[in-house]
């Protein structure tokens, strides 16, 4: 996978982490952010380069901090790299 | 100040701070980001909403953690915002 992706997906499966412990849909949580729903499900996915300012507003979004998403994105990235060495 | 000028400014901050401490200049950041040197400015400054994968790759450049650079972003809108409260 490439280094992009890599990224990408686990900054995605942070985000759907976070957005199922706080109960809400996709679209709840496109309408807090002000952000399209379809953009969500592409970030969850790992399809976005998500910007600075979306990503706090996610994070804001799912009063989480920003940089709780971001730990949690390295943890998937070092999860992802573990499964591969299998 | 707007929000995304804001978070822009803090994490330019937290860039600037992390490259000093590298000991490096903005040339030497860019060259090991693969990004141009004028971009580095344009963060530093709080210009630019840049991107997870842009993000990644400085933080790489400057060996420290992506988490590391969103808290100290975080610190510095705290501080930003304690500031405006003088």
């Amino acid at each position: 996978m490439k280094a992009e992706n890599r990224i990408q997906e686990a900054f995605g499966r942070a985000v759907r982490k976070a957005r199922t412990v706080a109960g809400i849909s996709q679209e709840e949580l496109a309408a807090r952010a002000d952000l399209h729903r379809t953009y969500i499900g592409d970030i969850e996915r790992g399809e976005r380069n998500v910007s600075l300012l979306n990503m706090s507003k996610i994070a804001e979004a799912l009063k989480v901090k920003f940089s709780l998403l971001v730990r949690q994105t390295e943890k998937n990235m070092s999860k992802a790299g573990a499964s591969k060495k299998e």
